[in-house]
């Protein structure tokens, strides 16, 4: 059997008639020039989703679920119809694909559906016939129900069809060249990723560099799929391969090789806390069990004895995070719940940093030049992160940025 | 089992979401009064089909015909979903499917397959429920493809699934409020049918009313599934009801009950023709094989013992017609044959009009009272056809509908 590769492409990728021949000629020189089998995965075009939600809500904002997958799995069937015309009109043999068509079973949930099994038995016939198979992304099928795999569901299709399909790699092709050392919006001059591993990218994605859903990079890092970030204006450039191991491909002694911004955040803080064995357990067990999720956590003693907890929230549900806080201060006895949604959580990511001595003082002291305060810190092997004011975000990541050269990165 | 109604909307009903909430109403309404199982059949939003396809016309203007059907069939999911939304938000339970999920098989054709199969199974499990289900029309699934049905589906859609389920009838909603003695953008002061015969709907369809699709009236005939055709904008007008049988629901003797123009004419004659036995079943039988309808046909013998045979065909067909034509001329020694591609057929319709003597002649007076010439005549038992000068047609219209008063039909 040829080699199998799967490409990618998101919304803008195919946002109008123009875009989607730019895309079947990529996919066909992709086919030609690797002579391999080929399964395309793409996403609505530009705004129709949008414009389905809008239209939607002059009806209603509270749809049912199951009929607002109905609605909005409409936009990759399109642009699978259009983009396998393309390919078709340049003169090669192609094929769409709906979720259903495709054999992608999620399970029976909507909205947000999580990939299930594929049945790749009619992909492998029609690849055997030397089609290219045009696949709609973030859709699925349970128990005759059309379902969508929410946030990041076509970068997820891609990935689980490479995976079911043990394809080579699976190219992601997006809006940017490649995966930068930082926020370009943000950072005037970045630096560019040749190789990063999977860790690296998801610290990445989730903190805010959104190449990559991170639900398709750990999925991709379980079952060790390479992934290629690519950009669709320029198929030319080979942008950042994702794998499991980048020892030996990062040049140097370079061990951060990423800053991100994360201002989805908010800080919690519970205030004389009595100073009793368990209290932090018993705080954050009560958090669990009403559903909420915390990020970095700080938790000191002050000299009367008293402690002082303090951790962040996703912004989005930091009020909600507070009353149960409020509600679990008054159980255990503590003083008071405090709650400051103007925090940000900027990071330095490199999957070398473990090994190398100095590298937080350097951060720390970049962000201490700059006058900007640090509320909060914590580490991981791959990752070193402070929490700070928002006003001071982006100067933080200018600074970080900056004290570790990482515009210099062209790999 | 509760009676059962199937209720049709087309594209202009359901083309913004203004008229789709009005639609639910009319959903809802009927569902409370007639307290019966409700399925609806919903076409594509007003112009996302056009849309549709100027984006498509941009990449390709010869699609694949399965990639055409992948393309158009979203329009009516769309629709669907939105129309669930709007009746569960009016607080009636609902559930969208699309044509495949309703169990709709057609053949395995694509652009025009015919409706082979309703396993009515999963709807009438739902319904079982209580749920209004909104059912995508115009497309049906063919070993596990999608397939759509062509002009007219949507209507065929909502008699076929009216047939499988033994519906009470079939309500088609458009945007008039009844079927009309003619076309009211010709005559001023139109009648309107509360009841007409699928004869009389047939002969009127194909002639240019373009109320219903005469694939669907044909479908209703052969099951005796009544249709009612109405406005969704004036859903308190019981508009018309089309049925086997109208006698004895016709007022007094009034014989023809609708006038119409078919534009779509083309007059072709074969001039010269050797008078032989046989001679025009051979020029028809070789212009059937060569792929050519016929419409209206007429055949005279002048004094020098020669033939002509004049006949009409659609009007897009002509020029391909004439091309045949003029073989076929070659080859049984005919002089000529000639194309006149500005010809119309005016027609007068009515049940009753074989038992009535002197419809014919009254017809023809009221052309020729207007200095209108006739062309060519045909006759069937419920229609009498004169093709005239394009020039002519809509005087021609008004002449007849006029001399048999059908302003004054408003049953």
């Amino acid at each position: 059997m040829k080699k199998i590769i799967v490409q990618k492409f998101g919304g803008s990728s195919v946002g109008s008639a123009e875009r989607i021949k730019a895309v079947a000629d990529i996919c066909i020189n992709t086919k030609k020039q690797e002579k391999c089998d080929l399964v395309v995965v793409v996403s609505a075009m530009g705004d129709t989703t949008d414009d389905l939600l809008d239209l939607m809500k002059q009806i209603t904002n509270t749809p049912d679920k199951r009929e607002l997958d109905m609605l909005l799995s409409t936009g990759e069937q399109v642009s699978i119809a259009l983009l396998t015309m393309a390919i078709q009109k340049a003169g090669y043999s192609a094929q769409s694909l709906t979720g259903w068509q495709a054999g992608i079973t999620t399970e029976p949930v909507h909205n947000k559906a999580r990939i299930e099994k594929i049945e790749t038995k009619q992909i492998k016939k029609l690849l055997s016939e030397d089609k290219i198979l045009v696949v709609a992304g973030f859709q699925g099928i349970a128990q005759q129900e059309i379902t969508t795999l929410g946030r990041g569901g076509s970068d997820t299709t891609a990935v689980a069809l490479a995976v079911s399909l043990k394809a080579e790699r699976c190219d992601i092709y997006t809006d940017v060249d490649a995966v930068c050392t930082s926020d370009p919006r943000i950072v005037e001059k970045t630096g560019r990723l040749k190789f990063i591993s999977y860790d690296e990218m998801l610290e990445l994605a989730s903190l805010g560099a959104q190449v990559l859903h991170p639900r398709s990079v750990e999925t991709a890092k379980y079952f060790n799929m390479p992934l290629r970030v690519r950009s669709s204006w320029n198929p030319e450039n080979n942008g950042t391969l994702v794998i499991e191991r980048t020892d030996g491909m990062i040049e140097g002694q370079r061990s951060v090789r990423g800053v991100a911004l994360d201002r989805q955040q908010a800080r919690l803080s519970i205030i004389g806390v009595p100073d009793e064995p368990g209290i932090a357990h018993r705080i954050f067990n009560e958090l669990a069990s009403r559903n909420v999720s915390v990020d970095v956590i700080v938790q000191c003693v002050s000299h009367d004895g008293s402690t002082e907890v303090d951790f962040t929230v996703k912004r989005e549900e930091a009020d909600r995070a507070k009353e149960e806080l409020a509600k679990i201060a008054k159980q255990i006895g503590a003083k008071q719940a405090c709650l400051d949604k103007t925090v940000v959580k900027v990071s330095a990511v490199g999957a070398g940093m473990i090994d190398q001595p100095g590298i937080a003082s350097k951060m720390f002291k970049a962000l201490g030049d700059q006058g900007i305060n640090i509320q909060m810190i914590s580490t991981s092997e791959i990752r070193i992160s402070c929490i700070v004011q928002e006003a001071d975000g982006e100067a933080a990541v200018k600074a970080i940025h900056n004290a570790f050269d990482l515009h210099e990165i062209k790999e």
